[in-house]
């Protein structure tokens, strides 16, 4: 997977998934430590473009996303969690950041 | 919708799931004019980061995406398209651009 190796990968957006409903939670965006992060702690963590550090979903709020399966898509330039959520995963209360507000 | 305001557009994700399956196909990247003229045809379009030009789904292949909701996420920089697909979506051949290889 081109994506986990050091020195090609860069940020690439991931995609969460419920992996029980299938439903689309949130879309971040990860670099290398962050998938590495992800891989060893089982906790969806992204790379914030916006404060340019390392973000655990859930930090704050305890609605971690307990992520099972981490896939590549075909050209290995975007990724998929699946994953199992504490509780909402959108900051506003929703179950899923696409839910229209 | 922020993203869909012209002035304020820049490149934003956007992740493809099958409306009846619930599977996630691909993950495709808009401007505005992909995403009018995803709006106008009802069919999923993209803009190519490697060719700078917009790209139809299924142009080539026939493999078309038929988008029946267009949703954003929260802070409106991630769309969501619900779509029926024609026949799969990846260029392997695969149902969807993160099944295995």
């Amino acid at each position: 997977m081109k994506t986990l190796d050091q020195d090609s990968v860069g940020l690439v957006p991931v995609v969460v998934q419920d992996e029980a409903t299938r439903q689309v939670l949130m879309l971040g965006f990860a670099n290398y430590e962050a998938i590495e992060k992800t891989k060893e702690t089982g906790l969806a963590t992204f790379w914030s473009r916006s404060r340019n550090e390392l973000w655990v979903k859930g930090a704050t709020s305890g609605n971690f996303l307990h992520v099972t399966s981490i896939r590549a898509d075909c050209d290995d330039d975007a990724l998929l969690f699946l994953a199992t959520p504490d509780g909402p995963t959108c900051h506003t209360g929703a179950t899923s950041c696409f839910d229209a507000v």
